[in-house]
């Protein structure tokens, strides 16, 4: 390459951060930013945020996500603790099948919203956010009284995302995997080398999650999914915050946090819609859910030039006073305006309110708008 | 500021992690790069590793450890839960002490090492290394029946360490800190700003930590401070990990993991020694305690040229076989050696014994050598 390689001393001191098994791969293809997540280093970009968007929209991108790091349930009360910690009915999914599901403590804050894999009757999946999951279930477990093994197994995603994706997975691993139908999996191998691969992704375009099984053939993995991809030119790239963004799909830690419940988000399908299931968090979700948010995130259309992506919480300001905080906010080439997300109060909250936004090149009008922005037709993010 | 300053969006992607509250003062200081602990930036260095560590030894120096983030339990049931989850008799700590602590896990596996300040009988305070302890606690807390309040309080500390950091903190904050004996603490004011003081630090220097309590004021605090500290050539710089490495202090994520017991990294210091107290994790360690370890962290030698902060964990060899990994290792410019830790087999963490480590330079000798590597008088770090 002679493309500039990121040198990753700049944010790795020591040998605290983890490593995908993908990393020397990502290095050799001329990653040049990475950020952390699950501790461990998340590839960002390797070419311009909107050239990597535009290959994603056309052909197929390659994203090192080993950073979605999995907690696995399982024993003979592994069905139980898994409803224990999920609020949504896990008696409607059956083995094989995938969920999108929003993790809640007991005063119903979010904690994570992993996908959920159920791989067998007791033995599930959480493919994690950027959050310490396994502390928080190895937690519950200390006095649930439950006979349930709970452990972070050696299993690292990779999103293999666009409109190629399908004959490139089809080259690959043939029928059973294309034959997928949204948030299910298929359980297979490359050449030997096991993976489960699921029909999710974090962009809204047709795409798959391969989970690698054994980390000591991650950079096979990638060289063989490179190779297979070049008729479809596939490229690695960073996740694209403006697709996802676009899609309406948030990003744990900047539009949803602890201190939100999924009723102020807008995630209040991925809870059992009577609450009649047991979960930790039951009790102040309804609660919540009686007496209704004083606040909710929107999405947002903000006026004027182009923006960049915030690395802060922009503060939404209503007739002269804050009164609320945008958490993820681009520019959109399709659209060719800039939208984001911003939590503000219910009486703020229906569209057409006129806002405005403190940026980092001053103040901007803005107006709450429909979300998701585009495709809004489509299946995701409900999966 | 005629240095170049980093720009933080080389790891920032969007506003998923947190900014504390000095980082425009650390930006106006001209630091050059930040890694991510507890999702957080934090600031790593200003200059040369060994230039900051140089100040360290000789006068005082300010770093952002905003990234330790705080777990606060309280309530009726506080002292009680706050047993719960650590190891060390509590009893024997009375309000307005401090405690380096080792919380572990149902299976004895180590979760944090962070410092503990009691500051009521009933209210406490876990200054976190990089982990969610916050979501371990609440998940503990959902079935143990105890009336307890958790959470995440607006605190920030940052560290002031070095030989003139009584003297500063003398003219800051006046005798009731100075006085201050090893792991006491103080609550206490600059100019209304209201901190926490205690004589703690992770530097096997004399160092204070000022646990900031309002988020408001955090580049008020730091430039008060750096005022302050210019009869003393007070300089901002990244903690440092040649020092804490002399003084044979361990580093959470690299040195211990939760896949090991207090007894395999030389803590069982820091768990109650008759194991009489109620604690989660009890069992496991008592068996471990009784079965004895099969690997052990090691101080190590390595021969041969100067090397750099290891990235990744080294092999460690013998005969011919891999047999452990080095967990930190750097040159120590005092002892003019390459020092470090590494995970043996017991049977070969015995002092004098001879192993090889495959670093980027290639195979060198090593040996395992008694820790800390300096001081071994000193009081650190069985705070």
């Amino acid at each position: 390459m002679t493309r500039p390689v990121f040198d990753p001393r700049v944010i790795q001191r020591g040998a605290r951060l983890r490593r995908s098994p993908y990393f020397e791969a990502t290095q050799r293809s001329g990653c040049r930013a990475y950020t952390v997540y699950n501790h461990t280093l998340l590839p960002s970009h390797y070419d311009d945020a909107e050239a990597e968007y535009w290959h994603l929209l056309e052909h197929v991108a390659l994203w090192d996500v080993g950073v979605e790091r999995q907690v696995e349930v399982s024993g003979p009360d592994g069905f139980a603790f898994a409803q224990l910690i999920t609020p949504r009915d896990l008696s409607k999914v059956a083995v094989g099948q995938a969920r999108y599901v929003v993790l809640v403590g007991a005063d119903g804050g979010i904690l994570n919203d992993p996908v959920m894999l159920r791989l067998g009757e007791n033995t599930f999946w959480y493919s994690l956010a950027d959050s310490d999951v396994l502390l928080w279930a190895l937690g519950v477990a200390t006095h649930a009284g439950l006979d349930v093994r709970i452990h972070e197994p050696d299993v690292w995603p990779l999103q293999v995302q666009g409109p190629k994706s399908k004959s490139l997975m089809g080259d690959v691993f043939g029928n059973p995997v294309t034959s997928l139908k949204y948030y299910h999996f298929a359980e297979t191998d490359l050449d030997g080398i096991p993976v489960v691969v699921t029909r999710t992704g974090w962009t809204g375009e047709l795409g798959y999650e391969v989970y690698l099984r054994d980390a000591a053939r991650g950079v096979e993995l990638w060289e063989k999914l490179m190779e297979a991809g070049k008729p479809y030119d596939l490229r690695p790239t960073g996740p694209s915050d403006i697709r996802r963004i676009e899609a309406g799909i948030l990003n744990y830690g900047a539009d949803m946090t602890l201190a939100d419940t999924p009723y102020h988000v807008g995630l209040e399908w991925a809870v059992d819609p009577d609450l009649s299931v047991e979960f930790v968090g039951k009790e102040a979700l309804a609660g919540i859910r009686a007496r209704g948010v004083d606040r909710r995130l929107v999405g947002v259309e903000i006026e004027g030039a182009r923006i960049e992506f915030n690395e802060t919480k922009w503060p939404v300001r209503h007739r002269g006073a804050t009164v609320g905080r945008v958490t993820s906010a681009i520019y959109s080439p399709r659209l060719r305006k800039n939208i984001g997300f911003a939590m503000v109060p219910i009486g703020l909250a229906s569209e057409g309110t006129v806002l405005e936004v403190t940026t980092p090149w001053g103040e901007r009008g803005a107006r709450v708008v429909r979300k998701p922005f585009l495709d809004p037709g489509k299946e995701i993010p409900k999966g």
